[in-house]
């Protein structure tokens, strides 16, 4: 069937419903370029300023998942379930949560992306371990999930293309903040995976895509509606992200972390969002009542993890890159910590070079911040807060100056952190 | 200097107001092919649904104007005036103005277009006298000018480049009814072109662009404002097209009727509609209480027009061409006519080969509807109302099926036609 392009566009211009036949036509004619990228961005923006409804973002994920490959683990023998963050700083939670979740016998058949812009790719952290590696095919990673659980794999150019191409078209046409384009692109994704259970950490805050609270709920509503017209077990946490999770930003130095909670340490808003995750991920795969921390503290995550390095061919005991300069930045007055704003030192540590502009660049894997004082602590002037990461010292001016913006001390301390603000679905 | 696209982009997606460096930057930027066509369809999709206001349009005509070359005739040692249609079915009007008024000494230097869709061209018709050529060189334009007073010329590839790119990516991205989109790329061209007046003829019922009256007053109140911003004198009218103008709709019959009024008859409305427009022409170029009936009376106007075509190397005397085929459209009952809806006329004549539907598409000269019988006229049945005329008979079928439906026929006789409407300016 051929349909119009213009008037697709029209009528979602004028407010109007677009129907599941339009949306197919619109999304397969994109993908094999029989519509143009002018017609798609004006569609984009058309939906941007008119919003789509549950029926309309279903039927238009529905048709970015059926433009590709969709995987389906059931033969596996096991339960599945993932969880999927919108982007944080210092947000290294997958990297703890899946082995340990994959550590009482459920498969976590989780497909990731390098990160853009301020806030990290789980892909980007993992490859700073040495030799470890992201491109599997799917007889590979189904073979890691039934031998060890957890597997974290690179998202091939077959799953969702639609919205592969999609995604760099809102990028460049100022359509990337849409809820309806968000969350259509996030789930088409997720349920192409093929997992049985999702849980979502949408992140709320200046360091993330959503910075009130009603967004945030708007966009967690909309996509745990989504999983669950799939078929897909789907619950959405709301969690802070005005502040950086953790004593970590950038790649090697997340993984340090991470490896420290593993191994029964490392800080305590890290453990906390890495328990809640695994509880919740292991009630949508029907085990309820589970101590996690008991996981954590004896061991049997941190051999999981192990289990999970090996696989992807990399060495869980090989040394992690360290930054070959370091600068620190201090107190400039006595007091208390009042914040470490998320933004400033997520575009801070992205400026050091562990995040990357453009898709094409490299990100270097030891460059990031460490944090020394977390907020609601007492400093005196010249105590050391933070300390810089970087291989290419150039890049040090810029990072601080942001980073500095980020940095406030006053005579009271703050108020204390939620972390986890609600739960949906 | 560099301005981020997607930053404009995002501006007007919010509901501001761009300044004029941001459209100058982004105007230039998209004629010289740095800016994609998929950013500036999402940054018209974005103006269409929040608007601009009279500082943005004005600043972003300028910016089309800017992108190419301007034309000025303040050396010919007359006034100049010009008129535009923004485009109805049998509008013929422009063929007899411009000599009626050039014929008081006033030069006309009016750059047209090919059509599109359902209305005609004043290219299209005039190329259906043999000889006659559009495509002048600005010196032989001004030569022309200088000697006849009247000219219709081809607008050059380099009037406002940045409108012509612009106006084929709204085609196809459902941007082309936008007031402030419209008026810019109207307006853009006929500041271009040099003219120190301007009267605009804007259509107003089912045959034309805009269907209502407030519509209409919005786009002639903004093409107005326009106008006087830039300096141009400028006054609009509104006036009907909810039925065709004259008894004819194509290339040639076109022209046969303007021939007609130039010698002193034709129809009632085509003659009121020209006199109307050229007392306004005159009036903005200093000639107040000119008798324009007289000079179609007494041939000057028509000299005017024999001297117009030879310039432009046709022949005023060799016979236009006729259509291989006729067919009639008769009365189904008796009664009164109580409608010729423009709208239908015009789709059918475009469909016996008046018209084009691409660019490339050529049109019939000898193609089209003739009218025998006007509104509010009582018929019988069986009595013939219409002829159609093409060369490739097998289109009388698509033409007919849609003229059909533009005739309506009832007992009592419709109310009288309001022609002209408004003035505004």
């Amino acid at each position: 069937m051929t349909l119009d392009m213009v008037d697709i566009i029209r009528t979602k211009r004028d407010g109007g419903e677009l129907d599941g036949t339009a949306i197919d036509w619109a999304l397969d004619a994109y993908t094999r370029g029989q519509v143009g990228e002018e017609q798609m961005a004006a569609l984009a923006m058309a939906i941007f300023l008119r919003g789509m409804n549950r029926r309309e973002i279903a039927d238009w994920t529905g048709a970015m998942i059926r433009s590709g490959r969709t995987m389906d683990w059931s033969e596996l023998g096991k339960p599945t379930t993932d969880k999927h963050s919108t982007g944080g700083v210092g947000d290294k939670i997958t990297l703890p949560l899946g082995p340990l979740v994959a550590s009482f016998g459920v498969a976590v058949p989780q497909l990731s992306g390098r990160g853009l812009g301020h806030t990290g790719g789980t892909l980007d952290k993992l490859e700073s371990i040495p030799g470890w590696y992201a491109e599997l095919s799917p007889a590979r990673m189904r073979e890691i999930l039934r031998d060890t659980g957890a597997v974290v794999a690179a998202a091939g150019e077959d799953l969702a293309p639609a919205d592969r191409k999609l995604y760099a078209l809102r990028d460049v046409t100022g359509t990337v903040d849409s809820i309806p384009l968000i969350a259509s692109s996030i789930m088409s994704k997720k349920i192409a995976e093929g997992t049985q259970a999702l849980v979502l950490d949408v992140k709320v805050g200046t360091g993330a895509f959503m910075t009130d609270l009603d967004s945030a709920r708007e966009l967690a509503r909309t996509m745990v509606d989504l999983g669950t017209d799939a078929g897909v077990r789907t619950r959405a946490l709301l969690t802070d992200m005005s502040t950086p999770l953790g004593r970590t930003i950038g790649n090697a130095l997340e993984v340090r972390e991470s490896v420290e909670v593993l191994a029964g340490g490392g800080p305590a808003d890290v453990i906390e969002l890495t328990c809640v995750l695994a509880r919740e991920m292991l009630a949508l795969a029907g085990m309820h009542d589970v101590d996690v921390e008991e996981a954590l503290a004896d061991g049997r995550a941190m051999d999981t993890w192990r289990d999970m390095i090996r696989a992807q061919d990399g060495d869980p005991d090989a040394p992690l890159p360290t930054a070959v300069h370091t600068e620190d930045v201090t107190a400039v007055r006595d007091g208390h910590l009042r914040g470490l704003d998320a933004l400033a030192l997520g575009v801070g540590s992205w400026r050091l070079g562990a995040g990357r502009a453009r898709k094409e660049d490299p990100v270097q894997a030891a460059a990031g911040v460490e944090i020394h004082v977390l907020p609601g602590e007492r400093v005196v002037r010249g105590q050391k807060l933070l300390t810089l990461h970087t291989d290419t010292p150039e890049r040090f001016g810029r990072a601080r100056a942001v980073i500095e913006t980020g940095v406030t001390i006053g005579d009271e301390p703050p108020a204390p952190r939620t972390l986890i603000h609600d739960r949906i679905g």
